[in-house]
């Protein structure tokens, strides 16, 4: 097995890229990156299974895309292509022939919030749901791995269903996450690709040597009828999906079931849920029932659609009395949400008829899903009245739906060193962190995981990139919430920031900065100065800004603070990692010519000699921190700037 | 009160009419008439409640009359528009986003299903329920009547709860179906508008006088928090509704609540359905409960979003066993249809946690929906163990999901006369049978209904015209099953279609021919000869295309058919009637002039004297039958002819 560092996206449209004759794509965030990628392995002649390289045609908009994927399948190639949000919305006529007429085809989906009071670029399931009624089967996936993995699944479980396939994954969190994986090898793929299938589905398309009827009209005579014909193809895809995942599971060693269960074999209290967060809620059930001795279960959604109830039955343990499902959706109106009802529908008429179930609603626009969330979700089971229709992760003031979160848990899996850099939109650090990401899993015995919060206006602002590396598979699915290193590029940012938030006692800090000791103590608040002094952080300083200018390099930092962070952070052999950083800036640069690839090496050798260690004065421990706050007094009268704009700005808009 | 008598689309596009600044449209089957019909009254200058006229702009496709809805709301413009199906998708973006910003608006749809494995123009629930989750409120109505009651209703209850409202009911079914029902008076209507309400929404918009932002794109930090601040206004919504219902049922006597329950007090076996079903419902547990002496019931589900639990819990008995849920729509991959998992979540914590719920299809694409398809239900309640999943309405013999119909019922209401006309498409038989309708509807004691089976192809194919009348409302949503007239205005269709199917014994058979006695002993089918003369059927003809081609009419042979079916029923006074027919006609051809009118008087007059009584020869009754079947003896070794396309050109097709 080889081992890859690669965002979720690239996992999904490597194994779509395998099975597409055609790709009709209209790229949105943030499934852009597979349609891309595609558009560019095709254009650098990469082959698929076949030995083809892909057709990749970009519509006029993602209703052009699906109008083009149904009549391209109807002529009898394979076609995919990749969508989200409103992207997806768009495709819903098409879709309904796609089922309706059996067509095999897989999508892949970056799930994504709708726009709904207010447009979101980020992740959620309102969009994947909006397509449940459709008639595709639907496969989540809830890490990196799994979106390489469960996208094989799809692809060759349509091919001998005949319904077609919605992969999907969450936006951002796993589309956008890096992370070490294993690859899966091209000829072992093929060994269990069913090759009679896609014969059979180029022999049933419409073409002029086997003329045929298709996409009728069809009055009330008979369309109750037909509609009911498809009925056994429906009954069958669960049975097919099991038996895919087995095959998949043969060449990987990585196995699946419809529906997995994870926990306490008697647990009384049990989660069901889907997509990333059932990695969260696995780490914190290991967690909870280590430390505190809890009897605590998590179903695994992974086929959603066809809804294979009496799986989901025999999945659960018989000791379960409560269960909450999780949904990463909302649908106003509905007596419960999505996930919810398919699940009290599935156990109303069975044995756990008196298993008593809640839903709640979590994560919505790429909300954060914490450890300590899921905690708050065990405790809403362990009340004697527990909340139904509730939601985690906000405080709902209004109609009181949230769930308290009362302790802050941190259930490490191990060694992860945690590493989070403040950048400013454009300056390189998320390039730059994912360089380090990929020299750590390519050169060292670590994985590796990258994930960068963005701002919808894209560049301009600050970016906050999440990193952790240790040994085996790193699959906390939520922000760093345990920080070893923080690197801050902008020095104006530890006054607008509360940069020490979440981060340990005696973590390193890193400071862009042209101030010495005597600005700093001038500049730093004085809660900062405190913060550092009383918990032992290591503040480390380096001129990053001057340094470029001297080099030429505008306003590009990244280089300088990356080497500074390598050596800092000291995984591996410096001398190592510069050369590894200097092949990287080879690729980079290689356009911009010699002098700027040896400018940038000048760079990156450069943070050695130019890092300053600060000495911590002993007086800050007891400097007075009462008198700060509210600088601003320009705005302070106005309730909207104080209330709403100001945390907002703090990044504490979560709050 | 003032009765009128027309079609559902006219009266939904009646009231939405009143309550429009402006309506943006683009028309589609069946809800065409909607639209039209607002378009044709603003240019006629019909003033709406504000003492305007609508302004009415049909734009390139349904996207952009949802785009243009939701830009003119936000403009402040009391605004609607009209659809079903693949139209009613394209609106689904537009549709998040309105009730995302909380915009009152109502839009009326004709619900139909959707293209699947082949198209169809009929009705069912699947467009309706595909936007389920867009958060709208939904309000279902199941009759003529209702689609003018609910569609005040939801008019007025949008712009107090500023939750806008999907207002539906069954396409062709209600949609075109002609029914005498009481007319709502405008000052009395104005009587109950929230005016404060209006002035609200229109201070609300986006103006310069008034400059606020909205639509912005909000970040992970607020997006979820933002997205359950509505919680509010969902949750007031079903009282607001109730409370509307409650004036409406003021100013015009008739009483509805959100869940209606109708039959046994006691009732063990309930059904739980919504649109046009409902009404065959419950005249068929009226049937029941007094013939066989059953304790049924009927939940009829009129608010369907926001599902009120609560209100449905209190509607049901407590006696309940069984409930059957009835969706007129499929989802392929669900474990239950939408109504189905909305009950079934609404009782799982409940005290009618015991009741065992099935859920079935029933009505795809216009499937009719019979009496005896309602016994076939409630027999399965009946059963010890109840199918689940089930279909009726027709025969699964590949999955077995559908119920035997094992009686045939006719829960008539009293003195309801049926008459059914067999047509050909463009011959005039639909518009003639539409002024009938009104005809009777208008000048006699009773009231009438109309509706008629079309073929998608519209033109040049069998037109089935199916009228009753009676004292009352006629409340039988299903076409007739136990008929006093048949009109055969094409001699061709004795031989093709089995024309005194569901005719009552004693019937009246009035057939449009130039046979005299001699050719129809030749040329009518042996087994139609015995038929007539076993069950006393009357037998008149008339040679109606003769008298067209003498009067200079072509092929439209309507008038003198209709005449002479007035003259055959007597309903009314013939000369009344002719007199009606006649104005009828002068309207009709005001534009063609007074030859045309005058000729089209004589086809009105000559039925009188043209119409022959045919004296049914007693030999008949003993005629030999057993080797007729199958005379066309050149396609019948094709197993796709004589299987599939001749029972389908025989009318046959639903079996």
């Amino acid at each position: 097995m080889s081992k890859i560092t690669i965002d979720g996206n690239t996992a999904a449209a490597t194994i779509a890229y395998q099975f597409s004759d055609a790709a009709t794509i209209y790229p949105i965030t943030p499934s852009s990156t597979m349609a891309e990628l595609c558009d560019q392995w095709a254009s650098e002649g990469r082959k698929n299974i076949f030995g083809n390289t892909v057709k990749v045609v970009e519509m006029q908009s993602e209703a052009g895309a699906s109008g083009a994927l149904h009549g391209s399948l109807a002529a009898g190639a394979l076609t995919t292509t990749f969508t989200a949000s409103q992207g997806l919305l768009l495709m819903i006529p098409n879709m309904y022939k796609i089922a309706g007429e059996l067509t095999p085809c897989v999508m892949h989906v970056s799930a994504r919030a709708l726009a709904t009071h207010a447009l979101s670029i980020f992740g959620d399931h309102s969009d994947v749901m909006s397509v449940r009624q459709c008639g595709w089967a639907m496969l989540a996936s809830g890490s990196v791995q799994e979106a390489m993995d469960m996208a094989l699944v799809s692809h060759i479980a349509t091919l001998k269903s005949n319904v077609p396939f919605v992969h999907f994954f969450d936006g951002f969190r796993t589309s956008h996450e890096i992370n070490t994986i294993e690859d899966i090898d091209v000829e072992k793929m093929k060994s269990i690709v069913p090759w009679d299938n896609i014969n059979e589905f180029r022999l049933r398309s419409l073409n002029s040597n086997n003329p045929h009827q298709q996409g009728t009209a069809q009055n009330p005579d008979i369309y109750f009828q037909n509609r009911e014909s498809t009925n056994a193809f429906y009954q069958r895809t669960p049975d097919i999906v099991q038996d895919t995942m087995n095959e998949v599971a043969k060449i990987t060693g990585r196995k699946y079931n419809l529906f997995d269960y994870y926990g306490a074999k008697d647990a009384k209290y049990v989660i069901v849920s889907m997509g990333s967060s059932t990695t969260t809620i696995e780490l914190t059930i290991d967690y909870l029932n280590k430390v505190y001795g809890n009897k605590y279960g998590l179903i695994k959604v992974r086929l959603y659609r066809p809804f294979a109830t009496s799986v989901l039955l025999s999945a659960l343990p018989d000791s379960v009395e409560k269960i909450a499902v999780l949904d990463r959706t909302k649908e106003p109106g509905a007596d419960g949400e999505p996930l919810y009802k398919d699940v009290v529908a599935a156990l109303f008429d069975s044995k756990f008829k008196n298993v008593e179930v809640v839903g709640g609603r979590y994560g919505l626009g790429s909300k954060e899903f914490t450890p300590s969330m899921v905690k708050a979700v065990f405790d809403n089971l362990e009340n004697e009245k527990s909340k139904n229709g509730f939601t985690v992760g906000i405080n709902d003031d209004l109609t009181n739906t949230s769930l308290e979160i009362k302790n802050i848990i941190h259930p490490d899996s191990g060694d992860v060193t945690e590493c989070k850099f403040y950048g400013f939109g454009g300056d390189g650090t998320v390039s730059a962190n994912k360089s380090s990401i990929k020299i750590i899993g390519n050169n060292t015995e670590y994985d590796g995981q990258a994930y960068f919060e963005y701002d919808s206006k894209k560049s301009g602002n600050a970016t906050i990139s999440h990193i952790r590396f240790g040994k085996g598979n790193i699959n906390q699915s939520y922000m760093l919430d345990n920080i070893d290193f923080v690197a801050v590029h902008n020095q104006s940012y530890v006054t607008k920031y509360n940069i020490l938030k979440n981060v340990k006692d005696h973590a390193t800090l890193l400071l862009n900065t042209e101030w010495d000791m005597e600005h700093i103590d001038k500049f730093f608040p004085n809660a900062l100065k405190k913060d550092i002094a009383t918990r032992g952080i290591k503040l480390y300083t380096i001129d990053a800004v001057d340094i470029a200018k001297r080099l030429g390099l505008g306003n590009k930092i990244n280089l300088i603070m990356q080497s500074a962070f390598f050596k800092l952070i000291g995984i591996m052999p410096y001398d190592k990692a510069i050369d590894e950083m200097k092949a990287f800036a080879k690729k980079a640069y290689a356009k911009a010519g010699e002098e700027a690839y040896n400018n940038n090496c000048k760079a990156i050798d450069s943070a050695k000699d130019e890092l300053n260690e600060i000495k911590i004065p002993e007086e800050w421990k007891n400097i007075n921190t009462s008198d700060e706050e509210n600088t601003d007094q320009s705005y302070s009268t106005d309730k909207y700037y104080t209330d709403i704009m100001q945390p907002v700005q703090r990044l504490d808009g979560d709050s």
